[in-house]
């Protein structure tokens, strides 16, 4: 693939698990071109493919013999960087990236919730994007953040939106079953998980509760108001590779059945403005109807990982409907929603074309 | 162990999971001794040892060289049967057993939910027995049948108890992720399962929803008033070889905080008539403190597998209280129940000890 | 795709699992057209979709409408039958067909190490396929029964064939670590497997011993001569979804060094014939430098499943080379090796074109 | 129990994998009592509860209240020291140890081959413990370092045992499936084992060639001579949690038939002298005679873990007899190993008894 008119991105946090994932998913990418990979001071300096330890199919060649840079925006040259950074380290370097004038499309979670950073679905709230002219002036760099959410909370906006923008949603119950490849790598020891379930992930039933109101909020003036509903999490761990598994039952504003919960859920493609970016699927919510779907092993890879595959939609009976949603954590959750995220701002004009 | 002094069992279903188990857990009791085994058709007339394929361990010597005989109370002479048979043919055959007068205690789903059939879980609900008065006057027959809940059903309920003895318990969200074993063997192939979640148990939810209900009720005359609660139930299997985990979101009558839901499960002991009997644990819920408890690996033998766990009480953003509970499916939510209430029987002197 | 131009085959033993993966193979293949699928009487007369239980992604949309029809050659009419049935039927079935004047690719094990059938695996000995003439002398019949191996044996014998061909090979312990869906569907319960190793598959090591030898064995006239090495073979299960990895511990006629058995490895792209068949990998034996490779979840895939992958080539402490190879059980080792020898068949004129 | 009376002992490396099973298994042990724990500078000083992150069950509660002191003879005291020590610092500490007096039963690597450090596994060869002497005038010190041997080399010496001390064993092909507690904690990656198997663990296969000779050889004077037999080793991990799988082909010096193998080791004991010590299993090697044992799930707590069990016994097509092997690899394989080398040293009187 040619690689003049695509544009230079850079990866912060490169070697990483997520890391690796946007290396994967950029490749062959016919707008970003992977032109810099950044990490931490250990790996500064060393060929990609000595400081990464690979972990899925074979690194790509050209990215394989770039020299890591430290995650520095006087190191790193491109106008446009993916952060896969540590939660540790993630808010500073960002926020210098952002101050250079850089537009950062960060996957960690220290600026999620931030009053003018949006958090974006593209599908749901493209339209937040306009939040960073706000960002802009509070912060007065001339850079951008924009944050995509957590990987359980993003399958569980998308699984709500249908819902939501149907009948209104009040109340939420969600219990997840999310992929070893959540907690990186090396992650979770084989001694923990097998023949096992943890039923704690820190930090991540906080997230859940929190994220998907603010993706489902409204853009009012320089404001997200948040969707006005509750969510209770339980978050727990099980021995998948990837997949997070989500059990909801939800309560609605206006009362709907199983079958008008199915009928919202099959007519819903998500705001059209994203129709046809390279990593939108075209359906960004896939409805299965067998009584035993969505299934991680069959489903996961359900429009190349961006589609979050929704079954067993039925009745509640207490709240209005339950139903069962699967995402691909790594893709959609985490490294590929980035990057979607970086395909809508150059449709709007708010990434610059390459040269 | 002599065998004089026990009171003779026969195990109907005998070759299945189940079954098996059962066999384990009353090999050496104080109380019981298996007398006899019967089976399908297909069995009766081989040794137990032949018709069997065992899992765990080794078979129990004197019970591998019983022949296996048909379930039929022509054929089995023990004044007790325990019922691992398989819901297709439990039905009509434990009937036939309590029609020739002998006391069956059934694992199978057939007559749980029959109004004059006691569903027991000793520690709760010990007086639920007395409805077997009722039970032989309606059914004219001088045997009873006693039935233990379905597996999840067993841990929710030991898991609500302590909140509903101390704050009424008004609507429940309980989420399972549960174990192959579950499923009997063969029962879930592996194909199905490696690296899976199936987010399906045919007929498990509507079980979930119903018998807690039932055996937290009151006993009143000769009807028992189910709990005034709701459960909202999502049943999933995961690659797990025993031991259901169940996330429950818990409403109540009466407000309670975090710490005084703690309280309530430290000061549970259940009804004391259960106190040293000999598959009753010390602690039929076992509280923990660590926020990554209960795990399947370390907390599924608790209690010989009689205990449920309870971890991660914490208060619910929508509702009160938040929690997990972690039981064995096999032994406390199958055999070691239905045990356990052959026990209570002896003592409350609805069995007649051995000749 | 245009079904005009393409041969028409049916499919016997449509339903299990090799049949289902013949069916996912076949669809869009450039040469073959599913036209018919056959299972046993208990299918027959339903449409595919129903009569299924499908596994992997969704069923073709058009094979999903066939209508099963027995596996008889009164009932199906196609000239060339890919045969997935059970060793129980095979034997007779695969006879009727021959004797019908259809060519029988066949997956079972019944005709494999008869004197007259070819055991091919084609980038090794297309050429056995001219044994067909005596067969059909022998046999009286128009047809033709070619086999392909055992799914570890062909493995082995592809790991085999670049060291076979330079150095001779004399010895070989063979220890395989084996899929589950090595054992069809449901196959191995998953109770049997999770955390757990199985050292035993029914019949599997005499396969491993005896097949390899026929495959890597000369044509002389009529007759294939075996070549002359022993093997011991170890079998186990272990709980991986698909791919069979083999440690080979091999003695040669004429010592090599590990660099020489690599390079060896590196040369070997095995008969020209077979050069760019639709089924055929660029590289039918892959070789990985790494110290930790071949890996299941790495490699399985190699070449679409028809590669085998062979990683840590080293001398041997007692005989000369030690090497890990690893193949797809279910693609190279079943279904797709039948096709590929389908394809051979067609180039060198033993199946005629479409009419 | 009491305290009086039994052997104050030291555990080095406390706080790791290998660690925490000494402390598991020396709790409530006859002989011996844990009287201080020691680990590396990072853990020294704290609490043992609280600088350890304990796997299995409840850490033993005398023990969590333990101060960690530093793996040093200045600050530990006991006379008995288990080193459960990393490689990587082991072999300085234990030198030290043994320089101040004091008798080190190694679990580390570092000694294992050196030729006056005897490496024991007692019923085999506690005669080797003679070699003390010689070590001690070597090396003028009066304490005394004595190893046991690698995990999956102790489990194939006592698997070779009863061959060779009838048959005398001339060559062994070895191919093993190991358990991911081998690697220790947090050890093998979830990500890197689930549904996947490793054909490479470093460092491993030298030491199942080498160390089963010392172990089986002779000693004359104060030179052990090795036995004289050759081993090809292959090692790969599986998904398992504890117990190493050996698949073993033997050649012999004096063929045997599979029911003569068989009858060795039925016959087999080991050493009398190991007869009755606290943790000596009745039967060091059990045979299983049904086909498809042993395995993990089913075999592995044998003897409490300290057995061995074989199974598939039976003649190999190229050598003489073949057979698989099973051991648990942190019982009998490291810690339990350990402790049954003191006892053994108990009774010989090389270890005095408590004051």
């Amino acid at each position: 693939m040619a690689t003049t008119g695509r544009i230079p991105v850079a990866i912060l946090g490169a070697t990483g698990a997520v890391g690796q994932t946007f290396v994967r998913l950029l490749t062959d990418h016919p707008t970003f071109r992977v032109a810099e990979v950044a990490a931490s001071e250990r790996s500064a300096g060393k060929l990609y493919r000595d400081a990464v330890h690979w972990h899925e199919g074979s690194c790509p060649a050209d990215v394989a013999e770039l020299t890591v840079l430290p995650a520095d925006p006087g190191a790193v040259t491109a106008p446009v960087v993916f952060s896969a950074l540590d939660a540790s380290v993630a808010g500073e370097v960002e926020v210098d990236f952002a101050q250079a004038g850089r537009v950062v499309l960060s996957n960690a979670r220290n600026h999620r919730m931030e009053p003018d950073v949006p958090l974006v679905v593209p599908e749901i709230n493209a339209r937040h994007l306009d939040l960073l002219e706000a960002q802009r002036i509070n912060r007065g760099w001339t850079g951008a953040i924009v944050a995509n959410a957590n990987c359980a909370a993003t399958v569980a906006a998308l699984a709500l939106a249908p819902l939501h923008e149907a009948f209104g949603v009040r109340s939420v119950f969600a219990t997840t079953l999310q992929a070893v490849s959540g907690a990186g790598y090396p992650g979770v020891a084989s001694l923990d998980i097998l023949g096992n379930v943890i039923p704690e992930i820190r930090g991540e039933e906080e997230k859940i509760q929190e994220e998907p109101g603010k993706i489902l909020g409204h853009l009012e003036g320089d404001v997200i108001e948040s969707a006005p509903f509750s969510v209770s999490a339980h978050a727990n761990r099980v021995a998948v590779h990837h997949g997070h598994t989500i059990c909801l039952s939800v309560g609605l504003d206006q009362h709907a059945s199983a079958a008008e919960a199915v009928a919202a859920f099959e007519g819903w493609r998500g705001d059209e403005i994203c129709f046809g970016l390279p990593s939108a699927p075209t359906r960004p919510v896939i409805l299965r109807l067998e009584t035993d779907r969505p299934q991680v092993m069959k489903d996961v890879d359900a429009g190349n990982g961006m589609s979050v595959v929704v079954g067993r939609v039925r009745s509640d009976p207490i709240l209005d409907v339950r139903l069962v949603a699967l995402g691909h954590n790594t893709v959609r959750g985490a490294a590929g929603g980035s990057i979607l995220n970086g395909e809508i701002m150059v449709r709007r004009g708010m990434i610059a074309g390459a040269p």
